[in-house]
Protein backbone atom coordinates (compact mmCIF):
# COMPACT_ATOMS: atom_id res chain seq x y z
CA UNK A 1 0.00 0.00 0.00
CA UNK A 2 2.50 2.81 1.16
CA UNK A 3 6.32 3.03 0.99
CA UNK A 4 8.85 4.93 2.27
CA UNK A 5 12.46 6.48 0.94
CA UNK A 6 15.32 5.21 3.06
CA UNK A 7 18.97 6.48 1.28
CA UNK A 8 21.85 7.13 2.06
CA UNK A 9 24.21 9.10 -0.50
CA UNK A 10 27.47 10.17 -0.77
CA UNK A 11 27.11 13.63 -2.16
CA UNK A 12 30.76 15.13 -1.45
CA UNK A 13 31.68 12.40 -4.30
CA UNK A 14 28.47 11.58 -6.43
CA UNK A 15 26.40 13.82 -8.08
CA UNK A 16 22.74 14.27 -6.87
CA UNK A 17 21.52 13.70 -10.54
CA UNK A 18 22.48 9.44 -9.81
CA UNK A 19 20.16 10.55 -6.59
CA UNK A 20 17.42 11.56 -8.27
CA UNK A 21 17.55 8.63 -10.86
CA UNK A 22 17.78 6.11 -7.97
CA UNK A 23 14.51 7.35 -6.43
CA UNK A 24 12.59 8.01 -9.64
CA UNK A 25 13.91 4.59 -10.68
CA UNK A 26 12.13 3.25 -7.17
CA UNK A 27 9.19 5.18 -8.17
CA UNK A 28 8.40 4.13 -11.12
CA UNK A 29 8.75 0.04 -10.08
CA UNK A 30 6.70 1.53 -6.62
CA UNK A 31 3.99 2.67 -9.35
CA UNK A 32 3.46 -0.43 -11.41
CA UNK A 33 3.69 -2.58 -7.93
CA UNK A 34 0.08 -0.47 -7.00
CA UNK A 35 2.58 1.25 -3.99
CA UNK A 36 2.09 5.13 -3.43
CA UNK A 37 4.99 6.55 -2.02
CA UNK A 38 4.92 8.69 0.88
CA UNK A 39 7.97 9.99 2.31
CA UNK A 40 11.05 9.05 3.28
CA UNK A 41 14.27 9.87 5.00
CA UNK A 42 17.74 10.19 3.52
CA UNK A 43 21.39 10.79 5.28
CA UNK A 44 24.56 11.57 3.61
CA UNK A 45 26.95 8.26 3.67
CA UNK A 46 29.88 6.81 2.56
CA UNK A 47 28.22 4.75 0.15
CA UNK A 48 24.67 5.18 -1.35
CA UNK A 49 22.05 3.14 -0.41
CA UNK A 50 18.52 2.67 -1.36
CA UNK A 51 16.02 0.48 -0.40
CA UNK A 52 11.46 1.12 0.58
CA UNK A 53 10.03 0.29 3.58
CA UNK A 54 7.05 -0.85 2.62
CA UNK A 55 3.44 -1.43 4.53
CA UNK A 56 0.91 -3.70 3.47
CA UNK A 57 -2.55 -5.13 4.20
CA UNK A 58 -2.93 -8.82 4.09
CA UNK A 59 -5.96 -11.08 4.34
CA UNK A 60 -5.58 -13.20 7.64
CA UNK A 61 -6.34 -16.85 6.05
CA UNK A 62 -4.65 -16.04 2.86
CA UNK A 63 -1.09 -15.55 4.43
CA UNK A 64 1.49 -18.03 3.09
CA UNK A 65 4.47 -18.19 5.37
CA UNK A 66 7.64 -20.34 5.48
CA UNK A 67 5.82 -23.47 7.44
CA UNK A 68 3.55 -24.90 5.61
CA UNK A 69 6.03 -27.34 3.90
CA UNK A 70 5.31 -30.85 3.73
CA UNK A 71 7.17 -34.16 2.96
CA UNK A 72 6.80 -34.80 -0.56
CA UNK A 73 5.86 -30.90 -1.91
CA UNK A 74 8.05 -29.94 -4.90
CA UNK A 75 10.61 -26.76 -4.64
CA UNK A 76 10.10 -24.31 -7.41
CA UNK A 77 12.09 -21.40 -8.51
CA UNK A 78 11.16 -18.31 -10.69
CA UNK A 79 14.27 -16.84 -11.30
CA UNK A 80 17.86 -17.58 -12.27
CA UNK A 81 20.74 -17.41 -9.54
CA UNK A 82 23.73 -15.31 -10.13
CA UNK A 83 23.00 -12.19 -9.61
CA UNK A 84 25.28 -11.60 -6.97
CA UNK A 85 27.97 -12.73 -8.56
CA UNK A 86 27.17 -10.63 -11.71
CA UNK A 87 26.88 -7.67 -10.20
CA UNK A 88 30.18 -7.96 -8.44
CA UNK A 89 31.56 -8.97 -11.80
CA UNK A 90 30.13 -5.69 -13.06
CA UNK A 91 31.82 -3.81 -10.18
CA UNK A 92 35.10 -5.91 -11.34
CA UNK A 93 34.70 -4.47 -15.08
CA UNK A 94 34.54 -8.71 -16.26
CA UNK A 95 31.30 -8.28 -17.79
CA UNK A 96 29.54 -7.38 -21.27
CA UNK A 97 27.20 -4.72 -21.81
CA UNK A 98 24.69 -7.35 -23.17
CA UNK A 99 25.11 -9.19 -19.64
CA UNK A 100 24.60 -6.15 -17.68
CA UNK A 101 21.05 -5.61 -19.93
CA UNK A 102 20.00 -9.13 -18.88
CA UNK A 103 21.08 -9.24 -15.04
CA UNK A 104 19.00 -5.67 -15.00
CA UNK A 105 15.91 -7.08 -16.54
CA UNK A 106 16.01 -9.91 -13.84
CA UNK A 107 16.33 -7.75 -11.31
CA UNK A 108 13.63 -5.38 -12.92
CA UNK A 109 11.10 -7.66 -12.77
CA UNK A 110 8.58 -8.25 -9.99
CA UNK A 111 7.29 -11.38 -8.69
CA UNK A 112 3.91 -9.87 -8.67
CA UNK A 113 2.09 -12.10 -10.99
CA UNK A 114 4.06 -15.07 -9.61
CA UNK A 115 2.50 -14.38 -6.40
CA UNK A 116 -0.69 -13.79 -7.73
CA UNK A 117 -0.98 -16.93 -10.01
CA UNK A 118 0.50 -19.04 -6.64
CA UNK A 119 -2.45 -17.69 -4.57
CA UNK A 120 -4.43 -18.51 -7.42
CA UNK A 121 -2.80 -22.41 -8.05
CA UNK A 122 -2.44 -22.90 -4.06
CA UNK A 123 0.90 -23.84 -2.56
CA UNK A 124 2.14 -25.30 0.99
CA UNK A 125 4.95 -22.29 1.71
CA UNK A 126 7.02 -19.67 -0.18
CA UNK A 127 9.34 -16.85 0.34
CA UNK A 128 11.26 -15.01 -1.76
CA UNK A 129 15.15 -15.60 -2.19
CA UNK A 130 17.35 -12.40 -1.37
CA UNK A 131 20.28 -11.96 0.79
CA UNK A 132 20.59 -15.72 2.18
CA UNK A 133 20.81 -17.27 -1.23
CA UNK A 134 19.05 -20.29 -1.96
CA UNK A 135 19.97 -22.50 0.53
CA UNK A 136 19.94 -20.01 3.29
CA UNK A 137 16.14 -19.00 2.50
CA UNK A 138 15.42 -22.26 1.77
CA UNK A 139 16.85 -23.23 5.37
CA UNK A 140 14.33 -20.86 6.71
CA UNK A 141 11.43 -22.56 5.09
CA UNK A 142 13.01 -26.34 6.62
CA UNK A 143 13.31 -25.04 10.17
CA UNK A 144 9.79 -23.37 10.02
CA UNK A 145 8.28 -26.48 9.07
CA UNK A 146 10.16 -29.16 10.67
CA UNK A 147 11.19 -30.83 7.51
CA UNK A 148 14.25 -31.55 5.12
CA UNK A 149 14.76 -30.76 1.86
CA UNK A 150 16.65 -32.37 -1.30
CA UNK A 151 18.29 -29.62 -4.08
CA UNK A 152 18.78 -31.39 -7.43
CA UNK A 153 21.52 -28.63 -8.46
CA UNK A 154 21.48 -30.15 -12.09
CA UNK A 155 17.75 -28.42 -12.43
CA UNK A 156 18.47 -24.78 -10.54
CA UNK A 157 18.69 -22.34 -12.76
CA UNK A 158 21.61 -19.87 -13.48
CA UNK A 159 22.51 -17.08 -15.33
CA UNK A 160 24.65 -18.73 -17.78
CA UNK A 161 28.14 -16.43 -17.58
CA UNK A 162 28.18 -17.28 -13.66
CA UNK A 163 30.20 -20.22 -13.28
CA UNK A 164 32.88 -18.10 -15.01
CA UNK A 165 33.05 -15.62 -13.21
CA UNK A 166 33.22 -17.53 -9.82
CA UNK A 167 36.19 -18.73 -11.23
CA UNK A 168 37.22 -15.40 -12.49
CA UNK A 169 37.05 -14.12 -8.73
CA UNK A 170 33.98 -12.20 -8.77
CA UNK A 171 32.29 -13.35 -5.62
CA UNK A 172 30.73 -10.98 -2.88
CA UNK A 173 31.60 -11.30 0.80
CA UNK A 174 27.95 -12.07 1.17
CA UNK A 175 28.22 -15.54 -0.66
CA UNK A 176 31.18 -16.88 1.09
CA UNK A 177 29.69 -15.61 4.52
CA UNK A 178 26.09 -17.89 3.56
CA UNK A 179 28.29 -21.11 2.71
CA UNK A 180 29.77 -20.74 5.88
CA UNK A 181 27.17 -20.43 7.61
CA UNK A 182 25.61 -22.98 6.01
CA UNK A 183 28.42 -25.88 6.35
CA UNK A 184 26.20 -27.32 8.80
CA UNK A 185 22.93 -27.64 7.19
CA UNK A 186 24.08 -28.68 4.01
CA UNK A 187 25.07 -31.97 2.80
CA UNK A 188 26.71 -31.95 -0.38
CA UNK A 189 27.50 -34.63 -3.25
CA UNK A 190 31.26 -34.80 -3.33
CA UNK A 191 30.83 -34.94 -7.28
CA UNK A 192 29.29 -31.10 -7.20
CA UNK A 193 31.45 -28.54 -8.18
CA UNK A 194 32.98 -25.62 -5.74
CA UNK A 195 31.79 -23.13 -8.28
CA UNK A 196 28.08 -24.04 -7.80
CA UNK A 197 27.86 -24.62 -4.08
CA UNK A 198 28.77 -20.88 -4.05
CA UNK A 199 26.04 -20.17 -6.48
CA UNK A 200 23.77 -22.22 -4.36
CA UNK A 201 24.56 -19.68 -0.99
CA UNK A 202 24.51 -16.56 -3.80
CA UNK A 203 22.90 -13.41 -2.37
CA UNK A 204 20.17 -12.20 -4.70
CA UNK A 205 19.15 -8.59 -5.38
CA UNK A 206 15.31 -8.75 -6.14
CA UNK A 207 15.95 -12.67 -6.37
CA UNK A 208 12.71 -14.81 -7.21
CA UNK A 209 10.43 -16.58 -5.44
CA UNK A 210 11.16 -19.99 -4.27
CA UNK A 211 7.64 -21.60 -4.07
CA UNK A 212 6.53 -25.28 -2.16
CA UNK A 213 3.83 -27.05 -3.71
CA UNK A 214 2.10 -29.98 -3.20
CA UNK A 215 3.17 -33.09 -6.03
CA UNK A 216 -0.73 -32.96 -7.29
CA UNK A 217 -0.05 -29.16 -8.18
CA UNK A 218 3.34 -28.79 -9.33
CA UNK A 219 2.34 -29.06 -13.11
CA UNK A 220 -0.20 -26.93 -13.00
CA UNK A 221 1.75 -24.30 -11.14
CA UNK A 222 4.59 -24.72 -13.33
CA UNK A 223 1.99 -24.53 -16.69
CA UNK A 224 0.43 -21.30 -15.20
CA UNK A 225 3.52 -19.02 -14.43
CA UNK A 226 5.44 -20.66 -17.21
CA UNK A 227 2.63 -18.66 -19.86
CA UNK A 228 2.66 -15.48 -18.38
CA UNK A 229 5.15 -12.96 -19.52
CA UNK A 230 6.31 -11.18 -16.59
CA UNK A 231 7.62 -14.07 -15.03
CA UNK A 232 11.07 -14.63 -15.46
CA UNK A 233 11.32 -18.56 -15.53
CA UNK A 234 9.90 -21.51 -13.36
CA UNK A 235 11.57 -24.61 -12.87
CA UNK A 236 11.79 -27.40 -10.31
CA UNK A 237 14.68 -27.80 -8.32
CA UNK A 238 13.71 -30.26 -5.90
CA UNK A 239 11.60 -31.58 -3.09
CA UNK A 240 10.84 -31.39 0.49
CA UNK A 241 11.83 -34.91 2.91
CA UNK A 242 10.92 -35.75 5.94
CA UNK A 243 14.67 -35.58 7.61
CA UNK A 244 14.18 -32.37 9.82
CA UNK A 245 16.52 -29.24 8.97
CA UNK A 246 18.68 -31.23 6.35
CA UNK A 247 19.05 -29.64 2.86
CA UNK A 248 21.16 -32.17 0.55
CA UNK A 249 22.40 -31.21 -2.81
CA UNK A 250 22.55 -33.27 -5.37
CA UNK A 251 24.57 -33.12 -8.73
CA UNK B 1 0.58 1.67 14.32
CA UNK B 2 3.19 -0.30 12.55
CA UNK B 3 7.39 0.09 12.17
CA UNK B 4 10.42 -1.87 10.59
CA UNK B 5 13.51 -1.26 12.15
CA UNK B 6 16.16 -0.21 9.54
CA UNK B 7 19.78 -0.94 11.09
CA UNK B 8 23.30 -0.41 9.43
CA UNK B 9 26.08 -1.99 12.00
CA UNK B 10 29.49 -2.14 11.70
CA UNK B 11 29.38 -5.85 13.13
CA UNK B 12 33.93 -6.28 12.45
CA UNK B 13 34.50 -3.61 14.70
CA UNK B 14 31.37 -3.39 17.60
CA UNK B 15 29.78 -6.24 19.02
CA UNK B 16 27.03 -7.28 18.72
CA UNK B 17 25.62 -6.74 21.62
CA UNK B 18 25.76 -2.97 21.39
CA UNK B 19 23.14 -3.08 18.42
CA UNK B 20 21.46 -5.58 20.33
CA UNK B 21 20.61 -3.11 22.63
CA UNK B 22 19.78 -0.16 20.28
CA UNK B 23 16.99 -2.25 19.08
CA UNK B 24 15.89 -3.27 22.31
CA UNK B 25 15.49 0.47 23.26
CA UNK B 26 13.64 1.56 19.98
CA UNK B 27 11.46 -1.42 20.78
CA UNK B 28 10.65 -0.20 24.15
CA UNK B 29 10.24 3.47 22.82
CA UNK B 30 7.42 1.89 20.21
CA UNK B 31 5.95 -0.33 22.72
CA UNK B 32 5.07 3.17 24.60
CA UNK B 33 4.07 4.90 22.15
CA UNK B 34 1.80 2.25 20.92
CA UNK B 35 3.82 1.29 18.03
CA UNK B 36 4.04 -2.40 16.62
CA UNK B 37 7.75 -3.40 15.12
CA UNK B 38 6.67 -5.95 12.54
CA UNK B 39 9.95 -6.35 10.86
CA UNK B 40 13.10 -4.46 9.52
CA UNK B 41 16.24 -4.52 7.73
CA UNK B 42 19.84 -4.42 8.49
CA UNK B 43 23.14 -4.50 7.10
CA UNK B 44 26.98 -4.11 7.28
CA UNK B 45 27.81 -0.42 7.32
CA UNK B 46 31.15 1.61 8.54
CA UNK B 47 29.46 3.43 10.66
CA UNK B 48 26.30 2.07 13.55
CA UNK B 49 22.63 3.79 11.87
CA UNK B 50 19.24 3.19 13.86
CA UNK B 51 15.91 3.85 12.30
CA UNK B 52 11.84 3.41 12.72
CA UNK B 53 10.21 3.35 9.07
CA UNK B 54 6.71 3.80 10.88
CA UNK B 55 3.50 3.71 9.37
CA UNK B 56 0.29 5.23 10.71
CA UNK B 57 -3.38 6.35 9.97
CA UNK B 58 -4.73 10.11 10.44
CA UNK B 59 -8.44 11.51 10.54
CA UNK B 60 -8.40 13.63 7.24
CA UNK B 61 -10.06 16.57 9.25
CA UNK B 62 -7.93 16.77 11.77
CA UNK B 63 -4.29 17.08 10.13
CA UNK B 64 -2.26 19.91 11.06
CA UNK B 65 0.17 20.69 8.79
CA UNK B 66 2.94 23.54 7.74
CA UNK B 67 0.57 25.26 5.76
CA UNK B 68 -2.02 27.06 8.24
CA UNK B 69 0.06 29.18 10.47
CA UNK B 70 -1.83 33.07 9.86
CA UNK B 71 -0.17 36.48 10.93
CA UNK B 72 -0.27 37.06 14.51
CA UNK B 73 -0.24 33.60 15.62
CA UNK B 74 2.54 32.76 18.01
CA UNK B 75 5.25 30.03 18.07
CA UNK B 76 5.91 27.51 20.98
CA UNK B 77 8.73 25.12 21.50
CA UNK B 78 8.35 22.15 23.80
CA UNK B 79 11.83 21.28 23.89
CA UNK B 80 15.41 23.14 24.36
CA UNK B 81 17.87 22.98 21.69
CA UNK B 82 21.16 22.27 21.86
CA UNK B 83 21.36 18.52 21.09
CA UNK B 84 23.26 18.73 18.32
CA UNK B 85 26.05 20.87 19.98
CA UNK B 86 25.82 18.26 23.55
CA UNK B 87 25.81 15.33 21.77
CA UNK B 88 28.83 16.34 19.39
CA UNK B 89 30.04 17.58 22.52
CA UNK B 90 30.26 14.13 23.95
CA UNK B 91 32.13 12.60 21.35
CA UNK B 92 34.52 15.52 22.20
CA UNK B 93 34.43 14.11 25.47
CA UNK B 94 34.17 17.36 26.44
CA UNK B 95 30.61 16.64 28.54
CA UNK B 96 30.07 15.71 32.28
CA UNK B 97 28.07 12.36 32.63
CA UNK B 98 25.40 14.68 34.43
CA UNK B 99 24.49 16.82 31.29
CA UNK B 100 24.95 13.23 29.05
CA UNK B 101 22.10 12.15 31.76
CA UNK B 102 20.06 15.03 30.65
CA UNK B 103 20.32 15.34 27.46
CA UNK B 104 19.56 11.59 26.94
CA UNK B 105 16.13 12.10 29.58
CA UNK B 106 15.27 14.98 26.75
CA UNK B 107 15.63 12.71 23.44
CA UNK B 108 13.96 9.95 25.32
CA UNK B 109 10.98 11.82 25.58
CA UNK B 110 8.39 11.17 23.19
CA UNK B 111 6.38 14.51 21.46
CA UNK B 112 3.08 12.49 21.89
CA UNK B 113 1.80 13.67 25.15
CA UNK B 114 2.45 17.53 23.53
CA UNK B 115 0.54 16.11 20.22
CA UNK B 116 -2.61 15.31 22.08
CA UNK B 117 -2.61 18.57 23.88
CA UNK B 118 -1.96 20.22 20.93
CA UNK B 119 -5.09 18.70 19.23
CA UNK B 120 -7.32 19.00 22.08
CA UNK B 121 -6.35 23.04 22.17
CA UNK B 122 -6.71 23.20 18.31
CA UNK B 123 -3.03 24.86 16.64
CA UNK B 124 -2.77 26.64 13.23
CA UNK B 125 0.24 24.71 12.07
CA UNK B 126 3.04 22.12 13.61
CA UNK B 127 6.11 20.67 12.98
CA UNK B 128 8.80 18.41 14.69
CA UNK B 129 12.53 20.44 15.24
CA UNK B 130 14.68 17.97 13.64
CA UNK B 131 17.78 17.20 11.44
CA UNK B 132 17.55 21.11 9.85
CA UNK B 133 17.35 22.99 12.90
CA UNK B 134 14.98 25.47 14.77
CA UNK B 135 15.21 27.98 12.05
CA UNK B 136 15.59 25.63 9.33
CA UNK B 137 11.99 23.49 10.03
CA UNK B 138 10.27 27.43 11.13
CA UNK B 139 10.84 28.40 7.08
CA UNK B 140 8.89 25.11 6.09
CA UNK B 141 6.21 26.63 7.85
CA UNK B 142 6.75 30.06 6.56
CA UNK B 143 7.31 28.74 2.88
CA UNK B 144 3.93 26.65 3.33
CA UNK B 145 2.24 28.86 4.84
CA UNK B 146 3.08 32.21 2.71
CA UNK B 147 3.73 34.03 5.46
CA UNK B 148 7.14 35.18 7.43
CA UNK B 149 8.07 34.80 11.31
CA UNK B 150 10.11 36.66 14.11
CA UNK B 151 12.25 34.41 16.84
CA UNK B 152 12.65 36.49 19.88
CA UNK B 153 16.22 34.82 20.49
CA UNK B 154 16.31 35.61 24.11
CA UNK B 155 12.89 33.19 24.49
CA UNK B 156 14.27 30.14 22.90
CA UNK B 157 14.70 27.37 25.27
CA UNK B 158 18.50 26.05 25.39
CA UNK B 159 20.47 23.47 27.24
CA UNK B 160 22.44 25.66 29.27
CA UNK B 161 26.05 24.58 28.82
CA UNK B 162 25.39 24.62 24.56
CA UNK B 163 26.70 28.31 24.07
CA UNK B 164 29.98 27.36 25.74
CA UNK B 165 30.20 24.05 23.95
CA UNK B 166 29.74 25.70 20.81
CA UNK B 167 33.09 27.93 21.84
CA UNK B 168 34.95 25.08 22.63
CA UNK B 169 33.87 24.31 18.85
CA UNK B 170 31.73 21.48 19.32
CA UNK B 171 29.23 22.05 16.27
CA UNK B 172 28.12 19.42 14.12
CA UNK B 173 28.71 19.67 10.27
CA UNK B 174 25.02 19.85 10.11
CA UNK B 175 24.68 23.06 11.94
CA UNK B 176 27.22 24.80 9.61
CA UNK B 177 25.50 23.23 6.29
CA UNK B 178 21.93 24.21 8.00
CA UNK B 179 23.24 28.01 8.82
CA UNK B 180 24.91 28.40 5.37
CA UNK B 181 21.43 27.04 3.81
CA UNK B 182 19.44 29.79 5.79
CA UNK B 183 21.73 32.70 5.09
CA UNK B 184 19.30 34.05 2.53
CA UNK B 185 15.91 33.56 4.27
CA UNK B 186 17.39 34.66 8.09
CA UNK B 187 17.65 38.58 8.93
CA UNK B 188 20.15 38.58 11.92
CA UNK B 189 20.04 41.28 14.34
CA UNK B 190 23.51 42.47 14.49
CA UNK B 191 23.51 42.28 18.03
CA UNK B 192 23.19 38.51 18.12
CA UNK B 193 25.64 36.32 19.10
CA UNK B 194 27.90 33.90 16.73
CA UNK B 195 27.14 31.27 19.09
CA UNK B 196 22.86 31.78 19.56
CA UNK B 197 22.99 31.93 15.35
CA UNK B 198 24.32 28.16 15.16
CA UNK B 199 22.04 27.07 18.00
CA UNK B 200 19.09 28.17 16.08
CA UNK B 201 20.49 26.24 13.06
CA UNK B 202 21.27 23.36 15.41
CA UNK B 203 20.44 19.97 14.02
CA UNK B 204 18.32 17.64 16.96
CA UNK B 205 17.65 14.33 17.43
CA UNK B 206 14.31 13.67 18.89
CA UNK B 207 13.62 17.80 18.75
CA UNK B 208 10.43 19.23 20.08
CA UNK B 209 7.11 20.11 18.33
CA UNK B 210 7.37 23.88 16.89
CA UNK B 211 3.83 24.54 17.27
CA UNK B 212 1.80 28.06 15.43
CA UNK B 213 -1.31 28.66 17.52
CA UNK B 214 -3.59 31.18 17.66
CA UNK B 215 -2.69 34.24 19.89
CA UNK B 216 -6.42 34.14 21.78
CA UNK B 217 -5.33 30.23 22.75
CA UNK B 218 -1.65 30.78 23.48
CA UNK B 219 -2.19 30.93 27.43
CA UNK B 220 -4.61 27.76 27.26
CA UNK B 221 -1.89 26.05 25.08
CA UNK B 222 1.15 26.77 27.01
CA UNK B 223 -0.91 26.06 30.84
CA UNK B 224 -1.53 22.71 29.47
CA UNK B 225 1.58 21.86 28.17
CA UNK B 226 3.46 23.11 31.13
CA UNK B 227 0.73 21.14 33.73
CA UNK B 228 1.69 17.53 31.85
CA UNK B 229 4.69 15.43 33.36
CA UNK B 230 5.74 14.55 30.00
CA UNK B 231 6.47 17.44 27.93
CA UNK B 232 9.54 18.92 28.81
CA UNK B 233 8.68 22.42 28.72
CA UNK B 234 6.89 24.75 26.68
CA UNK B 235 8.25 28.39 25.62
CA UNK B 236 6.76 31.47 23.92
CA UNK B 237 10.19 32.09 21.23
CA UNK B 238 8.17 34.17 18.69
CA UNK B 239 5.52 34.84 16.36
CA UNK B 240 4.41 34.52 12.49
CA UNK B 241 4.22 38.20 10.61
CA UNK B 242 2.93 38.89 6.91
CA UNK B 243 6.08 38.96 5.29
CA UNK B 244 6.26 36.50 3.01
CA UNK B 245 9.32 33.77 3.36
CA UNK B 246 11.46 35.92 5.64
CA UNK B 247 12.29 35.19 9.13
CA UNK B 248 14.32 37.82 11.41
CA UNK B 249 15.76 37.14 14.52
CA UNK B 250 15.64 39.73 17.55
CA UNK B 251 18.17 39.46 20.46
Amino acid sequence: MTALNIVGFPNQSLPLSIMEAIIKGGADKAATAGVTIVGGHSITDSASKYGLAVTGFVEPGKIITKSGAKPGDRLVLTKPLGVGVVTTGIDHKLVREDLVGRVTDIMLTLNRRAAEIMLEVGVSACTDVTGYGLLGHLREIVTASGVGARVEAAGVPVIPETEELVRAGAVPGGTHNNYRYLREAVQWDPALSNEMRLILCDPQTSGGLLMVVPRERKDCLLAALRKDPEVVLAEEIGEIVEEPGVISVTT
